[in-house]
């Protein structure tokens, strides 16, 4: 099954033929080609969105948008959850809520979707970039530490960048394709140095670690209802927190900070217009009744890749690290060492057969916008991005799933 | 009809009681409480909406954003319509897109709702605030040309404020409640010295100024189509302009600035997530197919306003400019000046009276955040703040509208 001649610039040849069956396999009888990751709307999402048309409440004001708030702060167990417009300004609108300021730095990993450093910007602030750990494919928060102890110091409370001068303020740990980081160390790491944790939990809605909510560990956590979430609203994001001043004061700063009157217009800061419509909120609502069923057929998905490339000679899906449950947003080939070099040969078959797969997005450090930004040795990230092949992963791709299509 | 005795500090007694008499015969037999604006949506919408979640496409690729797109350019006849998440994100990006950097300032009227002066700051500028004029209700050209000519001086091609050092850069027309701006000498205005026009149209979809539609004098524009706006998508924005380069350029940057590409996620810039949701463009498209309908009965109902308030003796509504065809969004009742001092006593019994009637939004220069930002004198915003009421706009209060609910 695998392929035996390497080649002259130590470059092994990957089997790509034996990867396609093997994808085939899995993929079944799913019409190509597959997209990497599809929605799944039904009976509910229809009922919800047209009692929206038919009473007149599509938009910001409206019962679907505390209801949606309800349900996902039900479901992850954060105390308050406050919807946003979408992921980007969630996290752009968490960072400022956080006291991120103009000129501040703020921690993430290099391999990330790029909106997690574009809200840093949106915030006047600059991307610090950290490498990854294979054990999660989120941020390491032992490189992290490293880095730390090596170029940062500790004045007024307040941490300092040494090569920049620029102060430190957050750090922002991804739950990348929906598995966890490694939160005890990262946490632990944050406390250590005094930054404060934002989690982008924009993949990770459903999954647990140590069998707590991913979105409940930070001091405030973001998540994303775009249309290739693992629910959707068809643009829509949320923030989350425990604490109730924080809510209070997040709720407000995203309504354009407009003070509660009977006919005044006024408002006491510059506040954003980042409030979620109604009628994308009555959407989350229906797709939030599906939220379990989703993770199961998500979760029954990966099994079936897991289970199809088991024992596979040149590659492996990568598997939710120790303690966590994933909802396995993405399921990821990652191809051994030696065939770094045949990602993009494998991604050009895999296309040519109607399979939507797709490389780790472009390292942020890679972006021209981001080439310059501060950062740690990123060795394992620049790996991860060499290796790492994303497969289709939407839920009803999942065996029992396509047999209940109808139901909906 | 009229109270005749002036009172000790000066300020004359309205006859609140010939007021309500007078808007309860506009209102007619429309159920109490009357909302300020409300949306009106029907068969199509639903129709579109459910072609959205049937096909799972909700998100931000989906035919209903070029579809939305194209009638909107189609009906205002500008030659590029981006759809934008909201208004207030058009405007925050087509400033940036028109150059305007952090610490520039941008011309904008006391009297808008507090989104233009957001989007200057959001931008990282800072509002420079000019007077209105009666005319139009809107930036009075002749007040910004005597401003200028005061305050400012050119260097090198750029327009620079003499009191403050920094550059100005553009200027932002509001066409307030559907009125247009007396767009002529406003541009004159601009020319002479060197501001680039952003039409802030969010309020004007559908009205004309000379013939031609508001939101293509500029060289960009931007519209909103948040819930209580003349057509709606939820909440949904759009940037309008005729320069292809312009246009071209705007897509990508409020698309994360991501290369086209099969699978590689590059981006060549800090781009934003503002990109409108598949969903809310299809409420956008059925809103769309009644545009003309929408106009034509705002224009009906604020015939009425008008006829039932000739002759009144405390107060007129007003009337759109001459040269103007208004949508008319919102119908504005205009206290005669000895009243000025009665609008708060107005609103107290119009809402008593299940009427949600409003004085104008707070003046940009009274809010806390804009209160020390460069200004003209401002004696007209100030007037205009003191003696202004809107009154219930919904477009279904036209008494032949609403005959016809039944049929959608």
């Amino acid at each position: 099954m695998s392929s035996s001649s390497a080649i002259a610039d130590r470059r092994a040849q990957l089997d790509v033929g034996a990867v396609l069956a093997a994808v085939d396999t899995v993929l079944g009888s799913a019409s190509r080609p597959v997209a990497l990751h599809e929605p799944r709307l039904g009976a509910r999402e229809r009922e919800f969105v047209l009692d929206c048309i038919d009473t007149n409440w599509v938009s910001s004001a409206g019962k679907y948008v505390s209801r949606f708030e309800q349900m996902v702060a039900a479901a992850t167990g954060a105390r308050h959850a406050i919807a946003i417009v979408n992921g980007t300004a969630a996290l752009h609108a968490a960072l400022l809520l956080e006291g991120v300021q103009a000129n501040d730095e703020v921690i993430l990993p290099a391999i990330t979707f790029v909106a997690t450093a574009n809200a840093v910007s949106h915030a006047g602030a600059i991307p610090h970039i950290v490498d990854s750990s294979w054990d999660t494919l989120g941020l390491d928060p032992a490189a992290l530490d490293a880095h730390l102890e090596e170029i940062s110091v500790r004045r007024n409370g307040d941490l300092f960048n040494k090569l920049t001068g620029r102060r430190i303020r957050a750090v922002v740990p991804v739950h990348i394709f929906g598995h966890p980081v490694d939160m005890t160390p990262l946490l632990a790491v944050a406390a250590k140095y005094g930054l404060v944790v934002v989690e982008d939990a924009t993949e990770s809605l459903g999954s647990t670690w140590q069998g707590q909510a991913c979105g409940t560990f930070g001091h405030s956590a973001v998540l994303s209802f775009n249309g290739n979430k693992i629910i959707t609203t068809g643009g829509g994001g949320m923030i989350l927190t425990d604490d109730d001043a924080h809510a209070t004061r997040a709720r407000h700063f995203t309504t354009t900070a407009k003070k509660s009157h009977a006919w005044s217009f006024d408002h006491d800061e510059v506040g954003y217009n980042y409030r979620l419509p109604n009628i994308n909120a009555a959407l989350g609502c229906g797709q939030m009744e599906r939220l379990s069923a989703m993770v199961e057929a998500k979760r029954e998905l990966a099994g079936r890749y897991l289970a199809v490339f088991d024992g596979f000679a040149n590659a492996s899906i990568y598997r939710e690290p120790n303690g966590a449950q994933s909802n396995y947003w993405l399921n990821t080939l990652v191809l051994d060492r030696e065939y770094a070099g045949e990602r993009d040969r494998l991604l050009s078959a895999l296309h040519a057969n109607g399979v939507h797969a797709r490389p780790l997005w472009t390292p942020m450090h890679v972006l021209p916008m981001y080439r310059n930004c501060p950062r740690s040795r990123l060795p394992v990230a620049e790996d991860m991005y060499a290796r790492c092949v994303n497969l289709p992963s939407s839920p009803f791709l999942a065996a029992s799933e396509q047999t209940t299509t109808i139901k909906n």
